[in-house]
């Protein structure tokens, strides 16, 4: 942990999954007080299994963003090791995270979601909170092409992993219900923060769906936080294969008009060429961002990049962002400029 | 809580389920550290599900002990509850114990039961620790008599589940394996307390193993502590169903006839007359043990007795034989003599 790079008091993280657990990571490093806001649409794995079985949020992605903003000691990372530990074995309890099992069943000894997520956190000594995008649990749909015989016919495609895992191109999605609620402390989350952060993540199950919900959309239109958009750093096998980056920003204009970014940030290793990159700025200036390229992917130590971001370096570029005098992003450069 | 009771530093209980919850409370009102020596015999429920399951200790007894020992406040009756609170529906987590989980959970991650143990008792802020009486999941197997049509023929039953509900007459108990080791903590325990207690609780299944492995007899019978036993208020259906207290007490000598006792305390309610104490003084006395009567019977408030020890009560016998001078029991009076 750099606390030089200690740039700002409150960051709110919209995401779900691995690519949330990356933003924390690096977000637990530059801010005072950092809120997780979480998509609650899940339904796979154990967190389908539990939401099938008792009705609940799905907990998987909230007891991820906890395990990411457990404290940086000894202690915290076994805790963070106990949340997601899977039991292993061949019987009932196989593949169900610990984690889960704290999330659901203080959830249901308080009677209250958020209730129980700041109870953990407090019992787990994070600076920050965790909450769910929305107070209920959602479904995902999708518009899907590609999968009868007509090529232009729409499927409907219900549940997550469906989609997440279709051979068709996902030309939609929805929440069901339609325009839920957004949780109120994820609305004031926004509101408070310094720098608000989409992505990155699975683009269907873990980013739009948060650009769906009416209440996130307002919160994150009147804020004053700078709006962060970070971009993918694949294409993901099943949902997003074959879409380009500047498909991705579109895709968010397209789910929600209305929502205005400052900055997109592209890591330098997924920009080839000039070509593309005024693709994706030309994309970008639809939501008003500005793109910067910066290296943000995680190498092995031995030269080769992997698939995630690395916390260390999104948290440099989150600092960098935050330390804009009067938030004006436009003091951002891209340097090397001809790269 | 009564602090004027606080009279000793240190109290090791010996047992298993309900029985040592109840001595547990009462310990945490009167010392300054509680040691829970817990019986890992249990085959039965969420505990005998996830022990098959892993091959782990059965956790319940554990989990108990732990709900018991956490702090006497709000937030300590919050994670008391979510400790034991347990899943319902009709799927496959229906039953399991939340705490259970937790237990497994962090004895698989860290490797080390005990130090699982007392990660989750620190987490919790207790004065004290749970520790198994042996670090090895062990099994009950009895000795029953009255199963067949020949009423001397001896059953082998085997499973704390099965003793327990036997509707024949336990003879013996023993473990398997046999001679088991007995946990180092649970051996230091006994050695630094002021007081050890034993009992009450399943006389087959919670009391009598702890007499079962060697080294926990070697350290109760090397031990300077005052060394108590607590009599059940009631028999239990099954396996010791027509047992009277004195059989009870037999029964200690017969399955470890080096073990000495110092003091049995014993029920008023359950005393009815002269004849029937002469009876179990002359069992105690086999032990080395003096017996004092005592009111230590919850009722419910509206003069009913109930079927539990009441911990205030409890706690407040344990003072006074704390407050021994030179640990001389022999100072105990028994008030009303002429009850």
């Amino acid at each position: 942990m750099v606390e030089r790079m200690r740039q700002m008091e409150r960051i709110a993280c919209l995401g779900g999954g691995h690519g949330l657990f990356s933003t924390l990571r690096a977000s637990r490093q530059v801010a005072d007080h950092v809120t997780a806001i979480v998509t609650v649409a899940d339904d796979g794995g154990s967190s389908g299994r539990m939401r099938r079985e008792f009705g609940s949020l799905p907990p998987g992605d909230l007891r991820m963003a906890l395990a990411a903003l457990t404290k940086d000691s000894e202690r915290g990372r076994l805790w963070e090791e106990l949340l997601q530990h899977r039991f292993g074995g061949n019987g009932a309890l196989k593949g169900h995270a610990v984690g889960n099992f704290l999330i659901t069943g203080l959830s249901q000894v308080m009677g209250d979601d958020i209730a129980a997520l700041d109870e953990i956190g407090r019992l787990l000594g994070i600076k920050g909170r965790v909450v769910p995008m929305s107070p209920e649990p959602l479904d995902l749909e999708a518009e899907v092409l590609g999968l009868e015989e007509d090529p232009r016919e729409v499927i409907a495609v219900r549940g997550q992993v469906a989609v997440a895992s279709t051979l068709g191109e996902v030309r939609r999605v929805r929440l069901i219900p339609t325009d839920p609620p957004a949780a109120d402390p994820a609305v004031e989350a926004i509101h408070r923060a310094d720098v608000v952060t989409l992505g990155p993540g699975s683009w269907f199950s873990s980013v739009i769906p948060h650009v769906l919900v009416p209440g996130i959309v307002d919160a994150l239109n009147t804020t004053a936080a700078t709006k962060v958009m970070i971009m993918n750093l694949v294409s993901e096998p099943g949902e997003t294969s074959h879409m380009s980056m500047e498909h991705h920003i579109h895709m968010i204009r397209q789910h929600c008009p209305s929502l205005t970014i400052d900055v997109i940030v592209v890591d330098l290793s997924t920009m080839p060429g000039a070509a593309v990159r005024r693709h994706v700025e030309r994309a970008a200036a639809t939501l008003g961002a500005r793109v910067i390229y910066r290296d943000v992917r995680e190498d092995d130590n031995r030269g080769r990049w992997t698939d995630r971001h690395m916390p260390d370096k999104l948290a440099a570029v989150l600092s960098e962002i935050a330390a804009c005098p009067h938030a004006d992003v436009a003091e951002l450069r891209n340097i090397p400029p001809e790269y």
